[in-house]
């Protein structure tokens, strides 16, 4: 029976986690500390405290400090812990559909940085796993350790349940392969970028990454339950709840653009008929506006005047707001964040957004109801990326930032 | 700045909890241990040892027994510690609209009984505490030992965002107060209850502790995520996503009933028109059915013959489907199960609601879809209560059966 207990994820691998946490934990808090400190505030034996602060080293969270000469007393001067001050840095990467987007954080949380660049539709994964690597290089160039990277978050378009989550897992031998020999796949993302950048790899999808990095930095920094909805090419979203990302049971959350908004609706390129993208996404909105404007800005530039685009606007806004009251219905979030392309539409779109909102939600939710635009525009997917590494990664809990101490 | 950490939830304290846990987990997967082996398996001080046992000692939670003679040998005979064998009994109780239902469990999580009885609509409030007691002591009489008792989950009508999570805490001097002078209100019921059994009172909406029950013992029992509609007088349900009860911001998560089916629907009790409740509720199905059956009972008796009732059920059905699958490609669930007295009309609106699902489920969602009736009948919001207890009170937490441990 005890040796069901002794793999990675058994209760003694969770306790040494704990103890390591709260090495780390008191270190962020306090400063740098002796070992004869760390002991005292820890409660752990001083056996204990030794493997642990072994490992951290090892690891390369934790340093070892000689204080300054001045500061020496008699004896044997007294050495004291501290984390790495590079340590914690993150990467974030987001696989648009014809861009990559990049950004960067410090241990403290902080972005330091981003970049972008866009691509022809049907790049190939290594040559795209290319174009980040000189992307996050032109970071590394400013503010950016490489040595100091703990991690990389990946924002992906589409379903994500067929890639592993951590890439320390080797692609498994029975997937699929479409391919030829030796090309790499979507499914290869995460190892390809193992490779290049030797850390680890979390992969989620980029529109659900968006509503992780409103929830963070953005329309809903600090927010707890968040509602995201983006209108771009596609229509889709994310759940934050209780601070984290919804995923649903097979990484199905948040598929907002396929529910259902008209009943006799036009078929959908998912297969089902009337869904939400097919009303409210940039294409079928200009399909709507007619041969008035040939693509998004001209038909955002022309809005002010324009009142045909103001009644399409009118008529997505009702069907966005009545799809959004019913999620809100089901799950009650705090805030709701509009983004994408089409959100920039503004007023004319968001007032008919909230009026439908208003009237499909609870009466008692009414009030309560808080629309707000998205902030992070583009760059929402690669910071959402780094948030999921943040949250996540066993590694980097092992940060918390210091406002995140209760 | 320390001081900010010395709360009863700040990091000091939240150390504390964690090596209490720690030994009360030890104890649990090894059974009884000496203070030596505790620190062993621990690695924590012996002084925070020390310190965690009294404590732990005082409460209740854990007691020193001495060998069996025949185990002694030279010296001082080795005391053991082991947990308290009563300890960890929760009780239920869900105040339902017109009954007080009643559930406990042992410390090994299994139901150890439960009882009900139906009241008139209007009692109050200190005689329903006063009925939940007297249903109590006659599952005292049996399996049940108060003395034992570790906590008490309540289930209540309507939103619970106005009644304190923990009857630690005296009701807010601010709460507005209708009633005369001395007569308990719904918000009183915590501190009532706590005065009655002494131990702590945690609360939630009866119809969201239901699904909470159907993902602990019932059709989706061990399920992380589930979607639960109860269609009875009313209609609501809950979430549990990634095994833990989903509230939303303000307590109002799970308000299925109040998603718009028919746009162009009657007004529902709630302010707003065509919400599910007004179609789907048992009110609404007899209504429909016109003057053929009196009651519910009535109605499903008369159902394998009533082609009328069949045609009231399938437009039903397909307005629940409908409302469902909007929720399913929001949160996706790994599980929807469907309950409440109108769910016993069977296969008739099983059909149609499945019909319907599948008609508005993405398609990548199909062939994962796992719609199931409800197995816990009225017992499910006394179950949901004492799971809430069981996955949130701080002290039961304390008490994971040995199959929870990873």
């Amino acid at each position: 029976m005890a040796s069901d207990h002794q793999g990675p994820r058994g209760p003694l691998a969770r306790l040494r986690r704990g103890h390591e946490e709260l090495v780390l934990r008191l270190l962020r808090t306090h400063g740098p500390l002796s070992r004869a400190e760390l002991g005292k505030l820890s409660g752990l034996s001083r056996t204990t405290l030794y493997d642990i602060v072994v490992a951290l080293m090892d690891g390369g969270a934790v340093v070892a400090t000689a204080p300054a000469p001045a500061e020496r007393r008699r004896g044997r001067p007294v050495e004291t812990l501290s984390l790495h001050p590079g340590a914690g840095q993150v990467i974030g990467i987001d696989f648009a559909r014809r861009a990559v987007h990049v950004a960067a954080v410090n241990v403290a949380h902080e972005v330091i940085g981003s970049a972008s660049e866009a691509h022809s539709a049907g790049l190939g994964w290594e040559a795209r796993v290319d174009l980040a690597e000189r992307l996050v290089a032109r970071l590394a160039g400013g503010a950016l350790r490489l040595g100091a990277l703990s991690g990389i978050g990946v924002g992906v378009v589409g379903p994500v349940d067929d890639l592993t989550a951590d890439a320390e897992d080797a692609p498994r031998p029975g997937a699929p392969q479409h391919r030829a020999p030796g090309t790499p796949a979507r499914t290869d993302l995460p190892l390809l970028l193992r490779k290049r950048f030797g850390v680890p790899v979390l992969v989620d999808n980029n529109t659900r990454l968006a509503a992780l990095a409103e929830a963070t930095w953005g329309a809903a920094a600090g927010v707890q339950d968040v509602l995201y909805l983006r209108l771009s090419h596609g229509v889709g979203g994310g759940l934050v709840t209780g601070g984290t990302l919804h995923r649903g049971a097979h990484g199905l959350s948040g598929e907002f653009g396929h529910i259902t908004a008209e009943p006799d609706g036009r078929r959908c390129s998912c297969g089902k008929d009337g869904c939400l993208e097919t009303v409210a996404s940039i294409g079928a909105v200009l399909e709507a506006h007619g041969a008035g404007a040939p693509d998004l800005p001209a038909f955002l530039a022309a809005l002010p005047d324009d009142a045909a685009a103001a009644r399409v606007l009118t008529t997505v806004g009702t069907r966005v707001g009545t799809v959004l009251a019913a999620v809100c219905n089901a799950v009650g979030p705090d805030v709701t964040v509009l983004g994408g392309e089409l959100a920039e539409a503004g007023p004319v779109l968001f007032t008919a957004v909230e009026r439908a909102l208003l009237a499909h939600l609870m009466p008692i939710s009414r009030s309560r109801a808080d629309l707000r635009a998205a902030t992070l525009g583009e760059a929402g997917g690669a910071l959402g990326a780094i948030a999921l590494v943040l949250h996540e990664s066993p590694l980097l809990d092992r940060y918390p930032a210091p406002d995140s101490l209760e």
